[in-house]
């Protein structure tokens, strides 16, 4: 039993980890569960609106599968689901009229193949990157869909009744998710994108103001955990990625207005990740020889502390400038001098090291960002 | 029109191209529109097997969302699928039985209450990465049967002839999937995985037997494309997790034993992706200055190219032992040759210079992959 004890309060403290790290992870979790509620309150309405009754379940479902946790996400499913529901109940309908037409022997028959053709052709769609990244969900509910209201056994008309009901009630599922999750405490998948790109920039920055230090030596060896901030850049592409889909289905909201320039956020996070290399292979510099300078490493000391200074401030400069969106104007004046830096220890050594190429190649992804910004 | 036939061309071309680069797509596709045709027929076993009726749905719904590309994601879906719908059934119908003790009144309230409590809870549930990583559609499976189940209006034992419906028609549309999945030209996770984590290597075997060659311009300027096949393996960090994932479902197969160690094959890929931020570095080098070698060039031509080449055999062995899971008895002789050259390298010099260090670290992940490899 006391192990127990002890697991529940290992549990109960990873659960506190979870929550204060992200509260709005705690709002979310509640918003679903009252949209639940609401939603299963629509079975009790049975004799006011002349009742769903069990086509309620299809507005659960669609709660269940739509909602997630930011805005965008749930915005472009529920898109997916409605639309593709529609379509494909259209083209159901159509394959079941026509083969009611053919007769009790070949309705089957054409039911059947027309369910083979469409999976087929449907699956083969989920393998284009383009689809894949967009409407993978869509194509799913659409093969779904197709072959529910295809197979269905009923008459012509029966099936138009059920598939009014059922729209409805998607739609309804569908509005209910997309209302709750803009209106109750949103959580904008666009907002978080930016400050994520914004911070991955800050926490080079931090690197290159630290590494000189580190490096040369001249600062005592204190913590280093904040020196590595910069790795989790090193693999954020899917994440960024995936953000900056749902931050497309996004309407304007605060300081994002309409057709916000996602793309090119991506292309700041692909030259910071560029730039999340070189640091890498600065950071594996540092380890080996912390003792005795040598003669070499003395003429090169001032120039590449103020180049590696330099652009570290002109990398915070960037980001903050990205946060508030404004124009970096001091972000050139840094850069200039990392790059006079440069050229004195170019003229200081004839024979190019290790630690000039490496952090002159680090100044170019900084003017790159900088020139993307306009 | 013109256009028009344009585009049905490039089209095509797509189609062709995405059917080509892996034919195991197309025939994926034939099998889940084959598995949904054959699911779809239960409808006509109406007569023979007391039918299903309108639960063939869920069978039809099962295989839709059920079937994935590899054996791995398709049992680890169908598994928490089935699972899911047990557990969560089960607790609906207790829900919805201590409802009804409560009478009209109390009956709404309570379930309204046990939903708002179970989705908000399941829904944090998915927050924790071990749940997102495995469960996390079992989670959304769960949340849905509970709600379909305990708000469903019906009488208790109605319920129960429509849980054994359901649990059964959903049973078989995991079994079709798991088997056509497994027995008609399975596409294995695992495989796919383990061939993966060897082809990175091996590229980056290419470019270090190449990189000499470029670097110090004793080959003109060929082709550079093979060169950068490395740069996959950045990116790739996300795309083995969830590979890792599937694998772990795999029943044993082929050359994979039961509980094969997935995890090394991680730690590998992990290795791999740092050497690839060191080959990135080395490569960035490669541009500058190809046309007249310095003095300083010219005394480390020779020792650079050993280190660079005899690093490449090197990983090249291993790649090979790893697709033919066997042990690389000649890696550490190529080692040996690409350290000496290293010391000669050293002795050569009084400054470290870049190609040195950033060799000298190429070839430490070397052996540490072998050393792995046991």
């Amino acid at each position: 039993p006391e192990r127990l004890i002890d697991n529940v309060v290992k549990f109960a403290h990873k659960v506190e980890k979870l929550g204060k790290d992200d509260p709005r992870r705690i709002i979310h979790s509640i918003k679903v569960g009252l949209t639940l509620s609401l939603v299963s309150l629509l079975y009790y309405f049975r004799p006011i609106y002349g009742g769903f009754g069990s086509s309620t379940m299809w507005a659960i479902l669609t709660v269940v599968v739509v909602f997630e946790y930011s805005v965008g996400a749930t915005l472009g499913k529920g898109f997916n689901r409605a639309l593709a529901t529609f379509v494909a109940g259209g083209l159901g309908f159509g394959a079941h009229h026509l083969a009611t037409l053919a007769g009790d022997k070949g309705q089957p028959a054409i039911l059947w193949f027309s369910i083979f053709l469409l999976a087929t052709v449907a699956s083969f769609a989920r393998f284009f990157p383009g689809v894949k990244a967009r409407y993978d969900y869509g194509v799913l509910i659409f093969i779904l869909t197709f072959c529910l209201v295809s197979v269905s056994g009923y008459q012509d008309d029966e099936i138009l009744e059920l598939a009014h009901k059922r729209v409805t009630t998607i739609i309804i599922g569908c509005l209910t998710c997309v209302i709750m999750s803009i209106f109750v405490f949103p959580v904008w998948a666009g907002h978080d994108f930016h400050n994520l790109i914004a911070r991955n920039i800050e926490k080079q920055a931090d690197f290159l103001q630290g590494f000189g230090d580190l490096y040369f030596g001249t600062k005592g060896d204190t913590d280093m955990s904040w020196l590595h901030g910069y790795r989790s850049v090193l693999n954020s592409k899917t994440a960024e990625e995936a953000m900056a889909n749902f931050a497309r289905w996004e309407p304007p909201h605060g300081k994002f207005r309409f057709g916000h320039p996602w793309k090119q956020y991506l292309e700041i996070g692909a030259m910071t990740r560029q730039c999340a290399y070189r640091l890498e292979a600065l950071s594996n510099c540092i380890i080996p020889d912390m003792k005795e300078p040598s003669e070499f490493k003395k003429i090169i000391t001032q120039s590449c502390m103020e180049i590696s200074i330099e652009s570290g401030k002109g990398l915070q400069e960037i980001s903050s400038a990205i946060k508030k969106m404004t124009y970096p104007f001091t972000v050139s004046a840094h850069i200039m001098k990392a790059k006079n830096a440069a050229d004195d220890l170019h003229t200081a050594l004839e024979a190019v090291t290790l630690e000039n190429t490496n952090i002159l190649e680090d100044v170019m992804p900084a003017a790159s960002v900088t020139s993307l910004l306009i």
